[in-house]
């Protein structure tokens, strides 16, 4: 049987030879106690690559997300985010959840919302009877709206209304590093503008297991705390947090490729009539893309039986993602496979 | 001093002197033991009033809604309302804060929003990274977008919708009095679409405190311990149960009355240049108009320094809304502060 | 049929003639707009009578206990209380579900905790694993115990461990009044020993509805914002707040009556062999005792088909509760309805 | 420097070589699909050797224990679990913040705890105003306890009384093994008598990350959409799952051998005036002592310095933890130090 091209999602690429070596030699500790070497030495390197005083590995995006709001906000406050914000439609309800606060949802072109857009959301601290705005989210790059990258006047535009309303400003950076790659901004560059910061190991940059959060040493020390109190504390964290550290040191620059699948697979798409796209919102590795003639669940299922995986976006729309394990050579079998199911 | 004319909401109403005599006489027990006979009349009334096997009073609006809510849900579940609904802006971001859910907003028109709209917001079961979707909320009348009136059509269609994806409706029926003496749709028959209904006392219908839920047995003695357990079960509560009684039995017809002097005070503000109106959206007894020359601000303090009080909608919007102790006369001054103010 | 004589709790005592008068004239407004003139005056003297600088009428004891303790704690704190606490057994686990809140339970001698036993089992902060101490919570009061008092010495102690770990204190006040008439301790003097105070009205003071909450300015603001949040903002609330202000100003003083009676009852049970009880612990208006030859049920039973109704206290106890509504003459008939079943 | 004896814990085991190559050599793919093949092997292999339907690997025995805990109830419930357990002192408070439920104290002798004990704790179903009993939680071996062993006889008596009252019963199994290579009992005979268990890889069986839970179908697949809603959903979690997999096929018949050196420590221990220790309670790999002459902090600190860590058990007690990377000739060491510090 051919090999099956994946363009699921760029969660699914596989620790290399090189990283899964990295994972065998770690030196390892009980991290509960704080005495991993490896998770200590790539909380120190995270933090330095996204200039904060502090960072914490945690298991998953998610709770990464989950953990930074919980610390920045109490119950009955209210978090300011894209309508199609991944902590808004895949994580589980979980700001209610585990949190109790709730979404204020703005409606972004390409997920991209401004700060003339936010300011009237903000609730007067006056109203007794509303939930107290704290946070203002912003994902970037955005998943859902397609990788779109947000422009750093706009996050410093939206960083300056968040300061002079007193709200922290969170960002959910599980894929900075493409937003990075792409526009030559540093990671700590972009973190500059926010309180606290997500960022996924497990994604684009091929480790197996993690995230990372980072922000001031109070809020990692209160991170800490709740992590531990959601079962989020492993003991000898060096195995994974070594495959962490060998990505961030070896596979983000090589991003850019991913990019370059990307938009070529985008160009491609375009050239049909029965397919809708956006080619301007095509800027790092997610392209969406929406078909005219057949359902999305036809198309998912004729290029799965064809060998190529895809999976639904927003409504009504197809999300394709490369990364790492699909190669040049792999993008023009999707093609052929494309072409033939939707052609 | 000249009497002021309050139309900042409908929940300034004073009880009558026939309202207070009621409570005087009125019969009391210990209600957490279920011994109050007004409180027990009063529900009894209310449920047959609104069709439903039992009904519940509870200290407020707000009680009402959330009890609901947290009946016909779990922590990480959904509701569908409206982006204007009462629930979303005015309850204290209590869906996530007591409950754990998370609201999915629905932009409607006039505060309507059509099947066809929700249907796509509605999780995938198999999707369990999401939050779940369980219960559909329409607010009628509705509040933010100007007491205007659910169509029944609209209603039956949601419901039906609702019950092919197995989910809940809740009617926030704060104001159901007003649709109901505006269409001559019976309570009853608004309240046969959905699983738990929320209805007010103490707005229009001029008690000074509670409101009422209902739904079948099951619900409701669900919703009895909830009550308890947020601490609206109250002791010798016929005192205030009186008047909720005396209100549906004797405030309810006279409701087209408040509607007639909203109307009179739209088409009036209708005729200056100075604001905007949407005389269709004055269906009940509310009213949103806002101003193009003067700041809102500005026209609730000068309205205000001529003895008129007038409160803020949504942002740029200032409301009226009418009542029981506002007369025609009083409509006939206001106009004239009014004039004075925007002419 | 003869008058049935209730024991079974102080909040079956109904409104008094005068008391009713004083709701009947009661001058009233919007009290979610803080507009209540009387719901306002109430809270003033209240605030007055405990010598705090704010407080705020709730609809009933749980509301009040839940509220103070709500605002003094984060989700994943914890509270320590005596193991028969209100709070842990009458309040529906409302610290965990309202605030996510976890109890830490001493075991006190008639419901009477001392500082030595409170220190153990404060967390130390460094233990980033364990909930964080960050109430101590004291009813007196206290009810499952039996109405015992608790020395002010002992509260005293209690105070100054705490500040000593920077932990708050609550008083469960429900019935401070009467801890206050035995022992001519001012309730100002009870509540100076405690951050947030939460006291009864519609217990022995003999209201239909309400309790009290009292603290600093800060604490009452955001107990005002927590109270809306959880449904408790009623509108012309000066209805019932006429009787509270009644009831706190004519029947305070009068409570040595009902302990009087409580004493009456139970040296008279205690001169029976069939029953066990603890003269000692009989200091307020509270008495229980053990039945040792019929079961608790056979014997609630067999009273009641006499006209006497007493209540289940832990297990194995049964409860009977003095107040205002039940004469000298009537504990004559208790006593003779309970020779004839125990003796 | 001479090596550090670490008996703090069994949690700083760290994987041996054949462990770490297990884990370089691991098939993965993406679990949050449910697609790494070694983590749904370690998941079957486990569910067949705890003897239920399904099971689930989740980062942490906190984490097993409060999604087990979360599946079985609603906020407002209550669990009944020893006044020791692990539950109430070492995980952050959780039951409470993650799930809004209510622990009911017992004390037990070494930990444990009779049918009779908890019976008369069971909440009336018709008390409406008092936490529902849901769980009774059992936590074997019992650490605070000292690794003490529940008679399986205790243990049926106590699943058939939660059968008679219609609540589930969890098992905090987080050291089962323990308990069943010593009194010869299996896992899964253990487990029978409960809906849920929670049971850890990385303590005594030395894997690095992670815990199973396990129950039936519908509580797994449960638990799986709960576990991703906290964050504990990762990637290629087969890296880890491998050492899991390994560790319950080669390192649970060797647990005999802690056993062994914990009781040596014990006896030693015992030998000496200045401590009190309870040898009946030394039954597993920990032991638990009390200094008389010397406070806890001080023989920490001089038995650290002599190059053996020891850890704080409950107030009073210093905690010893025998594991696979402290040998017998460590044991004998130990001995040595600790007869110079207490001696």
């Amino acid at each position: 049987m051919n090999k099956i091209i994946d363009l699921r999602s760029d969660t699914v690429t596989k620790p290399s030879k090189a990283m899964r070596k990295a994972m065998y030699e770690a030196e390892v500790g009980d991290d509960v106690y704080k005495e991993d070497p490896t998770a200590n030495e790539l909380e120190r390197y995270a933090a330095e690559l996204l200039g904060k005083e502090a960072a914490l590995f945690v298991p998953s995006g998610v709770m990464g997300n989950q953990i930074c709001l919980n610390v920045l906000t109490q119950p009955g406050d209210e978090v300011i985010c894209e309508k199609d914000a991944h902590i808004f439609h895949y994580e589980s309800g979980s700001p209610a959840a585990l949190s109790g606060i709730q979404l204020n949802l703005v409606e972004g072109k390409r997920g991209i919302f401004t700060p003339e857009q936010v300011e009237p959301l903000i609730r007067p601290t006056s109203a007794y009877y509303m939930a107290r705005t704290k946070v203002i989210e912003i994902e970037n790059t955005h998943n859902r709206a397609g990788g779109t990258i947000n422009p750093i006047e706009n996050i410093e535009a939206i960083s300056k209304l968040a300061k002079r309303y007193n709200l922290f400003c969170h960002l959910d950076g599980a894929r900075i590093w493409n937003a990075s790659v792409e526009t030559g901004i540093t990671p700590a560059k972009y973190a500059s503008y926010f309180d606290s910061v997500s960022c996924c190991l497990s994604k684009g940059l091929g480790a197996p297991i993690g995230s990372i959060i980072a922000g001031n040493k109070d809020f990692i020390n209160e991170a800490y705390r709740v992590r531990k109190a959601w079962g989020g504390g492993m003991r000898q964290v060096g195995i994974i947090a070594a495959a962490g550290l060998y990505a961030l040191k070896n596979n983000i620059s090589r991003l850019t490729e991913d990019h370059e699948k990307a938009k070529l697979l985008a160009k491609f798409l375009n050239s049909f009539d029965s397919v809708s796209i956006d080619l301007d919102s095509v800027q790092t590795n997610i392209l969406m893309f929406s078909p005219k003639k057949k359902s999305v669940e036809q198309i998912l299922t004729e290029c799965r039986e064809n060998g190529l995986l895809l999976s639904q976006g927003a409504v009504g729309f197809i999300r394709a993602v490369t990364h790492m394990d699909v190669s040049f050579e792999d993008i023009e079998i999707a093609k052929k496979i494309l072409e033939k199911v939707i052609g």
